[in-house]
């Protein structure tokens, strides 16, 4: 795909999200298999569910837009996940092992909230000039999707710093 | 290096940070070196100068924990980059390139607070467990100097995003 004006831009990122997204599911499943803490355990549960309804969500923009849903290799998230496994796998103690899978998942939501910014932004600016099939959406924008998804992944996140913050005041207790 | 406990997940954060941080520079200087429009290559600028203050700051709390300062290879901010790189490299249109250029900066200036967040996070955490040599750091703590990278790094993104959004309404007034 030749990037050649700002539609074209922002059908990239929604390619490069959806790729994105696909993988986020996979390695939250694969995080679920292995023993971790509860509150963790139920938090990527939480993220998986909202994964799957993002993805959705992109396949009826994808719609709206004529487009068949397609993801582009996203070298970003294969980074973050690569990163994240490769620590996880080095790490024998648990809590240690929690702590640097939080950090892990909080990275990839991270990068999720910076697409889902950019891609709400450049929606905006676009508005009326994306050729768009209105039955797919209902009374909605693709704009108001997009913004879903990210509020969706912001509340995510501040879930993710709770938990980190309620570990490191346990910690403390311990100390 | 094996991780076996929090403190040694600490020395592992500071050393991706310090390497990203590295490769960062490397890619604003290439970057600013493409054409751009002026208001992005004075943010590139001023990041690229935080950044080198940063590194000296990494190498600071290396020295205070007596380690030697040391990167090791962090896949995500490669990912980043490669897909900032890639990105922009099929774009010929100048605008266009410069919201795309404008995304990557800020993917890689939230992966920064993603990563100093939980760096602030654990120092926090770890406090008076860390052996630290005192006269490297003056009056501060180890998390002084974190935290004070962390907010810079939150400004530099309000600046990206009121480029960003400053780019959109000019945008929107030539329709």
């Amino acid at each position: 795909m030749t990037i050649q004006s700002m539609n074209d831009l922002f059908l990239h990122g929604l390619q490069d999200v959806y790729y994105a997204e696909n993988q986020i599911a996979k390695t939250l499943s694969e995080m679920m298999d292995q023993p971790i803490e509860a509150a963790l355990f139920d938090n990527l549960e939480h993220h998986l569910e909202e994964t799957q309804e993002q993805i959705k969500r992109l396949e009826q923009i994808f719609r709206a837009l004529g487009q068949a849903p397609q993801g582009v290799t996203c070298q970003a998230i294969l980074g973050l996940i690569e990163e994240g496994q490769e620590l996880v796998r080095e790490i024998e103690d648990e809590k240690v092992r929690d702590a640097a899978m939080l950090a892990s998942a909080q990275a990839m939501e991270r990068y999720e909230i910076t697409r889902y910014g950019t891609l709400v932004a450049w929606a905006d600016q676009l508005g009326n000039t994306l050729a768009v099939d209105q039955k797919e959406l209902g009374n909605l924008e693709i704009v108001d999707l997009l913004q879903l998804t990210l509020d969706q992944e912001k509340s995510q996140d501040a879930r993710l710093t709770a938990l980190a913050e309620s570990r490191i005041n346990r910690a403390a207790a311990q100390h």
